[in-house]
C-alpha cells in the first residue's frame, strides 16, 4: 500500500508516492503555472522523466492528471492502491501539535490559521479541498512544517513584545522544517543508542536553514521564528537583522512594506551577499577569489555557528551536532567553516572523514566531545508514516 | 584640572564634572524639558542635590546655566579650571573608531552619519555647537557610543542584504555602550593580569543592554545592531525579533511604521511582557506568583544565556564572562538564572558569593573554567581618559 504526499504552492502541486511496505518512492512530479496556458508537468518514475506542456486549469485538475498518469503508467492499479493522502502544511499555529486526519473541524482550523502565513496557506487549503473532492473515500492526513517545535517552552518561543498585543494577533515563534528536524533527530538517537535523553543540535541547511535545539525527542528551541524569515542567513532570506533595517530600508527606498519584506525573503541572504543563489557557485567563486562569495560564506558559517554555540547553553552541552539537507549533507567545506575552532567546546571533526561521501555518518574525531554526524534528511518518509500510522491507527 | 562631560538629548542635557587628577566626580545634573517655559534644573554636588524650575531656553542657555552653577557653587574657580569637554554622542558611523577632537571636519562628519541615528544625532550636535560657542577656547572632544566595536570583522557586522543596497546605505551591525564595554574590559583584562589576550564575555544589563565579545582588547561581536533594538531583551525594547512581525503588527494594527519602531523600542521587553519597567518590581512581582513577571525574568535570562553562548562559539571558549550596569551589577538572582545550567560549558557560580555585594568580584566557583566577574562601569572615567589624553596629547 502506498501514500501520495501533496504540497501545494500557489499555481504549483508537487507530490510523492511512497510505498510504504517496500520503504521506497514509487513516483514523484510537479505540476507547474497551474492557471496558466502553458502549465509544466513533469513525472519522474523508475529513473524516467517524463514532461509535458498544457493547460492545468486548478489544483483539483492537477490532482486528477497525476491519478490519470499513475495509472497509466502502471505505477497503481487502481485509487485503492492509495492508502492515504498527507499534505503538507507549513503552518499549524498553536493547536496542531501533532499529524491530524482531515475533517472539517480540522480544515476550519487550519483557514483560522491563515494570517499567520497569508501567502502559503491558501494554495495548502485548496490541495486539501481538491482532494477531498477527487478521492472522497481516501483519507486525508495534514502533517505541519511547525508541530515538532509545538514542545518549545514558553520562555522559548515568546517575543518580548506587549503581552496582550501578542497573545491577541498569537505572534510568537513557531519554527518550520519541522518533519525534517524530528526525521534527523530520531535517526541520531537511534544511531547513539540507548533511552532518548540525547541532547542534540540539528543544522537543517539547504536553500531555507533552521538549527534546532532537541533534549529527549523534544524541540526546545528552534531558529525560525513567526515566519521562516528569522534564524541563520539562508539562500535568499536575511536571517536574524535589527527589525529596525525595515524601517531604514522602507524610509530610503520609498517602498511599501510588502515590497520590503519580499526583498528580505527573496533578495537577500547568501543571494544578496554573493550575487550568486547556488551554493557551488558560491564556493567556487570564492575560490576564485571573488571576495562577496568569500564574505558570504564567511557569513554563512558564522551565523550558523552563533546558534550551535547559543544551543550549547540551551541545552549545557550537546551529545550530538548533526547536519543535514541540501548544503548540510553535501558541503564539507561548509561544514569544515561552522565547525572550525570550536575545540574548547568539545567539537571537532575529523577532517579526513568529514571529506567522505555517504548516507548517515559520524565525521567528528575520536576526542570530540560532541559527535559530529551527517543525517540525508527523509521528510517524505515522516509524512508517510505519520498518514499510514493515523490511517490504520497507532 | 577637571572635564566635563555632556550628553544631549532633543529636550535635555545631562552633565559631570570629573576631577581627572583626584579621579573623582566634583558634580553632575540634569536640565530638562529644555525650550519649555517649566524646565527642570537639577544640581547634585557633595551630596547635596539642588533643584531648581525656571525656562531654560535652549541648549546654549542650559550650558550657560550648568557652568554659572559650577562658579558660583565654587566647584571651579573659573572655566580655566575645565581642560576639556567631552560629548557623548550616540553614533559615530565607520568613520570613528576612537574619540576625536572637534573641528569643522569632524562635525560635518558627525552630522553626515545623522541618518543612522535621526533621533540622537541633531541633539548631540546642538550640544557640540553649543559648547564652542560658549567655551570657545575650551577644547570639545566627541566620545561614540559605537567607537569600541568598529574593530568587528567584516563577517561579523555585515547583514545578509543585498550587498549594493547595504554598501549605500551603510545598513550593518554597529552596536552601542561602547565605552561601557571599553571599560569593563580593560578593567577585567587588569584583574586578569599578564598580555591582554583574554577573552572575555561583557554582559552590560540595565534598562538598555548589550552583550560583547571581546578578545585581546578588541571587540569581536557585540549583540546591539544597525540600532540599539537588536540583541538581547531589555527595559523597554523588544531585542532580536523576526523582522516580519513588523510587518504583521503594522498590518494589524494599522499604524504608520514609526509607530510600529516606537512600539518595539518603548513598549516592549521587560515592560510588555511584565507591565512593570523596574526590575525590582519585576523580582518581587515573581516573588508573589505573577506569571508575567516571571516569563519575563526567565526569557530575559534565557536571552542572555543564548548571546553567551554564542560568543563562547565566536572566541572558542572565554576566560570571563563579566556582568555590569545596573542589573548586571546588582541583581544577584538575574546572575543566578543567566549562569544556571552551564556548567558543562565551564560556567558555575559560587552562589554565596554570587549573593555578596560589593565593587570588582569574581562570583565563580574555584572550578569554573571561565571566571565570573562583576566590575561595576564607570563610562565617566571612559570619557575623561579620552578628553585627558586628546586634549595634553597621548
Amino acid at each position: 500500500m502506498s501514500v501520495l504526499s501533496i504540497n501545494c504552492g500557489s499555481s504549483s502541486l508537487k507530490y510523492l508516492l511512497y510505498d510504504w511496505d517496500a520503504q521506497k518512492v514509487l513516483a514523484s512530479g510537479l505540476i507547474d503555472r497551474i492557471g496558466l496556458p502553458d502549465s509544466n508537468i513533469v513525472h519522474k518514475h523508475n529513473d524516467q522523466k517524463i514532461e509535458r506542456k498544457g493547460k492545468c486549469a486548478d489544483h483539483r485538475t492537477a490532482i486528477n492528471l497525476v491519478l490519470a498518469f499513475l495509472q497509466e503508467a502502471k505505477v497503481i492499479h487502481s485509487l485503492q492502491d492509495i492508502e492515504g493522502v498527507g499534505h503538507r502544511i507549513v503552518h499549524g499555529g498553536e493547536k496542531f501539535s501533532a499529524s491530524a486526519r482531515v475533517d472539517d473541524a480540522v480544515l476550519a482550523e487550519i483557514k483560522a490559521n491563515g494570517d499567520l502565513a497569508p501567502l502559503h496557506t491558501p494554495p495548502n487549503v485548496v490541495g486539501i479541498e481538491s482532494a477531498r473532492a477527487v478521492m472522497p473515500d481516501t483519507p486525508q492526513i495534514v502533517i505541519f512544517d511547525t508541530a515538532f517545535h509545538q514542545t518549545m517552552p514558553e520562555h522559548a518561543y515568546s517575543y518580548a513584545l506587549d503581552y496582550a498585543l501578542a497573545q491577541k494577533y498569537k505572534i510568537r515563534k513557531y519554527g518550520f522544517h519541522g518533519s525534517s528536524h524530528r526525521y534527523v533527530s530520531e535517526r541520531a538517537a537511534e544511531l547513539l543508542g540507548g533511552k532518548n535523553a540525547w541532547k542534540l543540535i540539528i543544522a537543517h541547511v539547504g536553500n531555507g536553514s533552521s538549527l534546532s535545539a532537541v533534549r529527549g525527542g523534544k524541540c526546545v528551541d528552534t531558529s525560525m521564528g513567526l515566519t521562516p524569515l528569522a534564524g541563520v542567513i539562508m539562500g535568499t532570506r536575511t536571517g536574524d537583522i535589527d527589525p529596525a533595517v525595515v524601517q531604514v530600508l522602507a524610509d530610503k527606498l520609498g517602498e511599501p512594506l510588502p515590497q520590503i519584506l519580499n526583498r528580505l525573503n527573496k533578495e537577500s541572504g547568501m543571494l544578496g551577499v554573493s550575487g550568486y543563489s547556488d551554493q557551488r557557485d558560491i564556493i567556487a567563486g570564492a575560490e576564485n577569489g571573488d571576495a562577496r562569495c568569500r564574505l558570504a560564506l564567511q557569513m554563512q558559517a558564522y551565523s550558523i555557528k552563533k546558534y550551535i554555540g547559543a544551543y550549547l547553553a540551551v541545552l549545557d552541552g550537546a551529545d550530538a551536532l548533526i547536519f543535514t539537507a541540501g548544503i548540510g549533507e553535501n558541503s564539507a567545506s561548509f561544514r569544515q567553516d561552522v565547525c572550525a575552532d570550536l575545540g574548547n567546546l568539545g567539537i571537532k571533526l575529523d577532517l579526513a572523514k568529514n571529506k567522505e561521501r555517504g548516507g548517515e555518518r559520524i565525521i567528528s574525531a575520536p576526542d570530540s566531545r560532541v559527535k559530529v554526524m551527517v543525517i540525508p534528511t527523509n521528510e517524505e518518509f515522516i509524512i508517510a508514516r505519520d498518514v499510514i500510522e493515523i490511517v490504520r491507527g497507532k
